[in-house]
């Protein structure tokens, strides 16, 4: 019936989409306790943080005192997130820091411009530099993110012929420097995905490069998140970006905004997959713990579902 | 890659669901406003209350008058829920109602005695008077609910063979009578299903009997609500119950209680529909309107995702 995988591997975001987004701001006391409490649940994979100017995303400032204050756990991924080589340069100077070689490509101008300050093809040339700038530093060029792969907050449809040639100018890059193929990661950014799109456009990117692996960055921002990542595994994709908690935007605060708002939830999603047999390597009652500790430090009710309402009964008759 | 349906209806049930499980009282003339709002959508049925012991659910005292104050719309089904005959009888004898003769079956002892006070046993020989009782009153019996088929929160596991006999019951009643074969609704009642799950139990209940239609009732008490309604869509399920606004349950009230937590969002699985070519007949701009009307009411964020973001950028050039 379907092709579900194996293993699914988390990339947690919650501390980066999650605080980046609050208006509040909270200790790096609090935010390195939530991270231990992450990477403590088996994630293989913690993104502590962005590299960002700290007059645009003030509460990024001190991720340099965040990234110190966290107890590494031998195995897990504390990644970042920069949109600069300035940006990169800071993290790959970090103590801590897994560097993660990644590029970032628009699919239109308009997004480009609000998120980047340059176009499409700027940005492809400057992402060709950091793949350059990866290989003379030793790391690995891993992922390319194909961001508004299903749909754009200012431009409305992109299309599939689009999002495929950009996913190939993504592969070239490693193609021509005789590297290994980078993940695409498909990026739902302003949440407006459907199921079939999400097959869809998965199975044209494979047929146009069948040997890059795929990866899901999705948002839950009109409730389809949990349909679109069941989508995603019923061909097969085994690595998704999500946020704890389902952290990643305020849903109460966005009335006819359309941009950002909350990441699928990695305990609801952890919750789906075992439920299916999929393994995650994740303690699911420890993560529940860690969402609730994300809910404790961000001070209001947040938009998981399975930190509120517990594991189902049968659940924990099989964990016992 | 699927056999989605052309067409889905939805079986609005917020202003029953959502206001029963409410703590505060709510004016009649809120709630018909309300009802109204959904009937002018294109919703084709809409559960007003249910007919149960005032003492037992207050908030449903005065259904009778909600029933008088609504403004009914011609073609729109106003139906409620019973739990015995004698809310049958106060239901049938009110006007603007629409009677769905429906029955409820168990397939757990202690929910059974939790929610109705009686074995499975007991309340399928009850169920059998309900169906003679509809076949005096000229009431078509039209639904069999299957109650707690993907798990029940006091007993766990609830088997694949016990859902089928359970809906093998259902159909027998209409057989025994010649009838035709009522829609076997599958409740996930407690919310504990995921989408392989409902697979396989749709497939169950249609090898079982195959010309019985199904359809679903979801909670999303667990974040998989909307994987789960695309996965039956996927088997081409076209009826499901849902709430408007995702009412249904206090998703911040719940924690560690596992029981009957937020429907599906209508909106949102409306929205999911329509971006995938499936026919709804529903004005989701104004259905959207009513679930901020829902939240007005209500008076404290509803868990509805749509309602909070806006269309899609390309759904509005889509309608302009």
């Amino acid at each position: 019936m379907s092709d579900l995988p194996k293993k699914v591997i988390f990339h947690e975001e919650g501390p980066r989409e999650g605080f980046q987004i609050e208006k509040g701001s909270f200790s790096v006391a609090d935010r390195a306790a939530l991270i231990d409490a992450l990477a403590a649940t088996g994630l293989e994979q913690v993104q502590v943080g962005s590299f960002v100017s700290p007059k645009a995303v003030p509460s990024m400032a001190d991720i340099d005192a965040l990234f110190a204050a966290i107890k590494p756990v031998p195995g897990v991924r504390y990644t970042a997130l920069w949109l600069n080589e300035n940006g990169y340069r800071r993290a790959a100077a970090t103590p801590n820091i897994f560097l993660d070689g990644k590029i970032l490509l628009y699919n239109t101008e308009t997004f480009s411009q609000k998120n980047n300050n340059c176009s499409v093809a700027e940005m492809r040339e400057r992402q060709a530099k950091w793949v350059d700038m990866y290989v003379a530093d030793g790391v690995p060029y891993e992922q390319a993110y194909v961001l508004t792969a299903f749909g754009c907050n200012y431009e409305g449809d992109v299309s599939v012929e689009t999002v495929v040639e950009t996913a190939r100018y993504a592969v070239n890059l490693a193609r021509e420097r005789n590297l290994p193929l980078p993940r695409i990661f498909l990026a739902d950014t302003v949440g407006s995905a459907n199921p079939e799109q999400i097959k869809r456009r998965i199975g044209a990117v494979r047929e146009a490069e069948p040997d890059a692996p795929i990866g899901l960055h999705l948002h839950d921002t009109r409730g389809l998140g949990a349909a679109n990542f069941y989508a995603a595994l019923e061909l097969g994709v085994d690595m998704f970006d999500s946020s704890v908690a389902g952290l990643g935007g305020c849903p109460y605060a966005n009335h006819g905004s359309q941009h950002g708002a909350g990441n699928i939830c990695t305990e609801d999603m952890v919750l789906m997959c075992q439920e299916m047999g999929i393994e995650t390597g994740i303690d699911l009652p420890a993560l529940i713990e860690a969402a609730r500790l994300a809910e404790t430090i961000i001070g209001r009710p947040l938009a998981g579902k399975l930190m509120h309402a517990g594991l189902p009964k049968h659940t924990i008759v099989q964990g016992a």
